[in-house]
């Protein structure tokens, strides 16, 4: 897990942009730890919208996330634009696990490294089906390895 | 109130960009109507922060809302892109009223009118009293009348 | 608008409680202005669901907010519990007028006043219709005046 | 990681009870994977602020989240009660590391088990400091060993 921090933004393959809210900032005056996952919902599904076509009030199979982790390097704030960084590190029949990174604008470092796995279930019987080819395609382009010195 | 809807960007002098998040949608697949006042918060405080030297954590003197209200004219979703056009309607001693408007990319009639107005408060005792020379000075920038015929 | 501070539990006919998060106060260790109209959201919601049969993923119709507003009289903050009192000031055809107010807890004078109004329209088509006889009846309900004196 | 889910009301110490919100689900129509950490920061803070003598805007000492984790175990949907429970499950001079565990209203088993890892540090500076005598003795009391048959 240590090894997150050594993360660079060549270790991702999609990125998106954040543009921090006050409403991130909580009473400690930085962008609170919750607010990384909002952050890491937006890229994957921007992804997923935008580049596997899911239209998330009315595809069939949905991604529900089973775990989540996230590790914090350096404090954010609002107002800050970042970009968060996306890869994909294992991709199954049914279920995918994303690594993303949180970057400053201009910082090659990552603030914070997290992820999550998605299964993907039937939107109606939420029992895990088969993702659907669209997605799993699209996915498979974020798969590339990282490099061995990163890992 | 009818006559926000006539709004255009020629009405405001300052803007923030929006990146819309999955987390603003709800179960409607909408923005919420309560996120747009996140929106006006990201707005107005960039603005203070950005332009009159209000540091959040720090400053002796900040702004408490008390009253706010927003009009709905446009369905909002992610992911899209969007810009919040501020100005200020009313500048007193030790308050100022804001108008923002919400606008989707690339379009010149408005999603959404609503603001707010602020009271600003000594950060301890919270108890009213002249804005700093700074404020004052930053919001009287954006308080040129809005055009006759757009009232 | 100022006779809103006047307003007690007894103009109110629903009631849901409200256990404040960390993530409710900004920056100022408060309850940011914004999370109050998510507290208004949660009470119609609740009534709309619990006693209208509303059924938020599935219903033919659904309610669309076109215009809400907040006064703030007293502020808030985490930890403490709060009430959310609600009555209907308006009820149409296809629309529904709500107001709320906050009560602190063991306090009968509130912490804020607000509302909002509800244009149902067709969950997919998006066009407002009449409400649903279980929604019209359930609203109904809640629809008796406010005594001539807080007016 | 796989045990979390036999973790039973009897493994945390403190309990807070959470009201879900219409804001918590997401345009799946369930409570949204970054909601738990909201869930997870209004426990530890609960028990901070009321049972350690935490004043999260004047405290010298602060906690900063470093890493988190979390699993899903069974969805939850507004509108519904829960209740979070909270250990320690590590306590050093200026870290603790906190489980929680998620539980529908009447439910022995959790709907989530996760967790995160504070460092105490200073309010101003943000280095990290040995946490108050106050805070340490008050997590200590949350610390004590998880049955064996549970691990």
């Amino acid at each position: 897990m240590a090894e997150y921090k050594k993360r660079t933004r060549n270790d991702y393959n999609f990125f998106v942009p954040i543009v921090t809210r006050w409403s991130d900032n909580d009473q400690y005056s930085h962008v609170n730890n919750a607010i990384y996952y909002h952050f890491f919902d937006s890229c994957v599904n921007t992804y997923l919208i935008q580049k596997c076509s899911l239209v998330p009030s009315d595809s069939n199979s949905i991604g529900l996330v089973v775990s989540s982790h996230c590790q914090y390097f350096k404090p954010l704030s609002f107002p800050e634009t970042l970009e968060v960084g996306l890869k994909v590190t294992k991709l199954g029949t049914s279920s995918a696990t994303y690594e993303m990174g949180i970057f400053q604008s201009g910082s090659e470092s990552p603030a914070a490294v997290g992820g999550y796995t998605h299964v993907f279930v039937d939107h109606h019987t939420r029992k895990s089906l088969p993702m659907p080819t669209s997605i799993k395609s699209g996915l498979s382009l974020l798969s590339k390895p990282i490099p061995k010195n990163k890992l």
